[in-house]
């Protein structure tokens, strides 16, 4: 992690000056947190690049509906309702029929979250796509990456790994894919922000991240988060529990492949959170009520470390996922 | 303006859905205005590409320092103050000499304006910096671009043009350059966004804008928002009037290279505005209050387009300015 993206933010993007009244948190999580009056605002800013977060090939509807798909994601982590959102694009060129197709997907997705498109700038250079978000959340109620305690179970939403394998089979030469590797594509190019999960766990969560670099990867931000040096913070996760979809069990990959993308595949936008076992019942109901596969996966432990039990094997690994600038 | 990005901006991203009640104004001015309780919020977002909007060999410090400057410069544009903003980088590798010194020129411009970093995203790619900014304006009274009426004065803060002059300066193959020189690159590199200006213009301008594109291009734009078909709107300019700042007269450049870069040229990012001419006392006032050279320039008027008026004489102008699209 020595050069990536987390140590670039906490080296150089902590600027001076003291936090005014208004901030509750700033760097460091998926959104930052801002005092408004009753309702707090969550604001989250990415950017999607040609050739590191999609390939030159995708069609532009997929490529603005995950870029707006992956900051509702942040927002949806956070347990906040989106609202608004503002889009800087630049352009190698004026494409008609690119941009008409791109803002059919930006407006599908914006349509289905009934978020509005405030204000952006369009401009040349590279094909690059940044989209900041505003979500709010009522006062004190906003779930944060930091907030993980010791006994804490760990959660998943949905399946895991299906971005990941997508990506696989989109790199292959194969030109032809069957449904199962289509569904594994599609899980790729159009990710399902769990807004409504998110929601609904402001209660009964303790932490929550949304699985962008993989579930190793992101829960070990959770840990780092949670964590001090006076208490340390470790999980272990049983690798028979962590979700895995029918598509990607039938998708020609072997079984060990599917766990490891499971495991450390990013891209799936699903979220990963703590509750404490008293929560159980609460969160069987949220799963139910919201039509969305909750799994517990694990436990927030107190030593260090991220440990896989697997047939009673239990092993250390890496929190090591997907790092923009490990691809360079 | 064809293929311009008003066109893209008012072509693709006007997407489908009612304005909810909370936008006051979307997309179209310097910045979106948004209800919050009492205040309203301003919203604007742009973008800084190598060779596009900055030269490569610019000093990081100065990149960070402008990118921040032109976005301070929309909320200055419409009367309010900047409050906080996000960060989107794209950088080509992982240069901590460079980074360090673009968090100097950011931090320099942040803490000058009090304004706080709130969030960010880093990742891989060729460079490109998008800064989005949030400012807050005392309900209905934001200064926006289509307020202009009839009879109204037209004036403009500082001089105009140096920008333009230190960017032709640095595309020349001299290497030194003289004290009136530096001043222009100066200029060019960090421009002094005026929110002390735009704040005490909340009671008495009417349309305001800030000069990015150049004086004839942004004051078109105000042209174009203000009129309609059945109420036409032009504006006549008096070019002995428009104020060139000592340096651009002790350049070198001729005299009417001076005039056109003043008229045509960019990125000054002083604010263009119109108030009616019984304003003009307060507005004397509120010049000599901040210490910021304001200059009555013209007059808004009934018939269609932008006349210069140069020793008698009147001519029509074009308001085609600088448009990022212009130089692919």
């Amino acid at each position: 992690m020595s050069e990536s993206e987390f140590d670039i933010i906490n080296t150089y993007f902590h600027l001076n000056g003291e936090a005014p009244d208004w901030l509750v948190t700033g760097i460091g999580d998926d959104a930052a947190i801002l005092n408004t009056s009753s309702e707090q605002q969550l604001i989250s800013i990415d950017t999607l690049n040609t050739g590191i977060h999609f390939l030159e090939d995708t069609p532009p509807s997929d490529i603005a509906y995950k870029a707006l798909a992956v900051n509702v994601s942040d927002i949806a982590a956070m347990g906040g309702q989106p609202v608004w959102f503002t889009l800087a694009i630049s352009l190698p060129e004026i494409d008609h029929d690119w941009l008409k197709r791109f803002c059919t997907g930006l407006s599908e997705m914006a349509q289905q979250y009934k978020i509005k498109l405030v204000g952006g700038d369009t401009t040349s250079g590279p094909l690059s796509i940044t989209i900041q978000i505003a979500g709010q959340v009522p006062a004190g109620h906003a779930l944060k990456r930091s907030d993980a305690k010791l006994g804490d179970d760990i959660y998943v939403t949905g399946t895991l790994g299906d971005a990941a394998a997508g990506l696989k089979l989109l790199q292959q030469d194969e030109q032809e894919f069957d449904s199962n590797q289509q569904m594994l594509i599609d899980r790729l190019h159009r990710p399902t922000p769990r807004v409504e999960v998110g929601i609904a766990l402001r209660e009964s969560a303790n932490a929550c991240i949304d699985i962008s670099d993989g579930l190793a990867a992101d829960l070990g931000h959770i840990l780092t988060s949670s964590g001090s040096n006076d208490n340390t913070m470790g999980a272990e996760l049983h690798l028979d529990r962590i979700p895995l979809s029918e598509s990607l069990q039938q998708s020609g990959l072997a079984l060990a492949v599917q766990k490891e993308l499971a495991l450390h595949g990013g891209d799936d936008y699903e979220l990963c959170f703590t509750a404490p076992p008293s929560e159980r019942v609460t969160i069987e109901v949220i799963s139910k009520q919201t039509g969305c596969r909750i799994s517990n996966v694990g436990t927030i432990t107190q030593e260090q470390g991220l440990f896989i039990i697997d047939k009673e094997q239990r092993q250390a690994i890496t929190t090591t996922g997907y790092d923009h600038f490990a691809k360079l």
